[in-house]
């Protein structure tokens, strides 16, 4: 392996078909004896201090930094109050669904908000205007917004829609609201379907800014386009979630 | 920001609602600066020596590397022939679909195969036997085989299936081929159904070294349970993509 960071030899099975040297770097072998201690501890109780933990696992600090990095980058590990390290709870589980994300944790029971960051009328760039099959230039409106679970800012949600199907001005529009439950109750416009895509990315740094993570966060980003009753559409969206926080479930059926 | 790497000013607009300070990093203005050429290049076109692009850009060797290494994270860029970096072409895109791995590529005009790294006979352990409606400790077969799209190494696959439900020896299987076109052709098994949940992982040193990525890169991890017609549990599937390379996407319809 090219990694520098091979350095301890531990026991792995021969597994048949590939050779496998059986090198495992020395930070890897640390993370996975924290497990059983996150285990032990369970969700929001305080890790013992990394001169403790070096001292324990007879490693070096930055080595057992490395170990820590990890398992918060895949959301073992969280900042709790006064930037102690806590053991974080199980992922958010969103489901795939023509649920807006305020439906969604509901279902979870983790209290949903939202806090407004952009409101604004423009003009459609060409592929948006081919997504939402109006012309080009034809005026849009841009609404984002940050995603709270619990008071955590946990996400950022972009929805672009086509201005000629909204008031003229969002006025009856509460942004700390769901955007889907806005549209059914006061505008009659109901999904029916949508078109989902969803692929890992890195936040760029004003997305890290908002959402107040690391901008090296591996991140979900979720791009829909949804569909009226009618086939028309109503509503491009592009959604960024916190890697570290969330998965996201379906059911398959046969066609 | 708390990132050291925060160090030149570019301008940003300022966002309703949410203060920002408009500081992003020098190696994510020169990643910024880098899109376009790429875009210029095409897929498959090697870049410019790192030397030339750092004098074209008027940064240090270092941040001309940092952002050449967030581009390959993300999968625009790639290591070719001769190790030369080399412009990537646009993601696949697999279905969210009760299809195999290979039905979901050629569909994507990729040709797919599959490497076998192991086929064992175990015994069932408790979660295990619980998803798949067994018995503690009933036997189980394990099928891990490495996935590759036009011959590159993409991903890999564990697979779970009760042994009661199988040939006893799995001889007339060819581990190159797709499973579900097994069990459908030979052991007259439909699936109907199965339960889905993705989320963005770190590879571990192991899955690194057979799939040959660098350990830090984000990878898309698929858990799966499928059904059969008559509700049977048939296999217990967990699939590592390479995150770079891979979006899954879907079709979802109001219920």
């Amino acid at each position: 392996m090219d990694d520098p960071r091979a350095e301890a030899r531990i026991e792995i099975p021969a597994r048949a078909g590939v050779p496998e040297h059986g090198r495992v770097p020395k930070y890897y072998a640390v993370k996975i004896r924290l497990l059983p201690l996150l285990e032990e501890l369970g969700p929001g109780a305080a890790l013992p201090s990394q001169r403790e933990l070096a001292d324990r696992f007879g490693v070096s600090r930055e080595t057992l930094r490395q170990a820590l990095h990890e398992l918060a980058l895949e959301g073992r590990l969280r900042t709790g109050r006064g930037s102690r390290t806590v053991v974080a709870g199980p992922k958010l589980v969103q489901p795939f669904a023509l649920a807006s994300y305020t439906e969604g944790m509901r279902e979870a029971g983790v209290r949903p908000s939202r806090l407004l960051v952009t409101l604004e009328r423009l003009p459609a760039g060409e592929q948006l205007a081919a997504d939402l099959r109006i012309g080009h230039r034809e005026p849009v409106f841009h609404l984002e917004r940050l995603l709270l679970a619990d008071g955590e800012r946990v996400g950022l949600e972009s929805s672009y829609l086509p201005a000629h199907r909204l008031p003229e001005t969002l006025d009856g529009f509460d942004p700390g609201r769901s955007l889907y439950a806005f549209l059914r109750e006061e505008l009659g416009i109901a999904l029916a379907e949508a078109e989902e895509r969803i692929e890992t990315v890195l936040a760029t740094p004003r997305e890290a800014l908002l959402i107040g993570t690391n901008p090296a966060l591996p991140m979900l980003l979720v791009h829909r386009v949804s569909y009226d009753t009618e086939g028309g559409p109503v509503e491009r969206m592009r959604a960024l979630f916190r890697g570290d926080r969330f998965s996201f479930e379906t059911r398959l059926a046969s066609v």
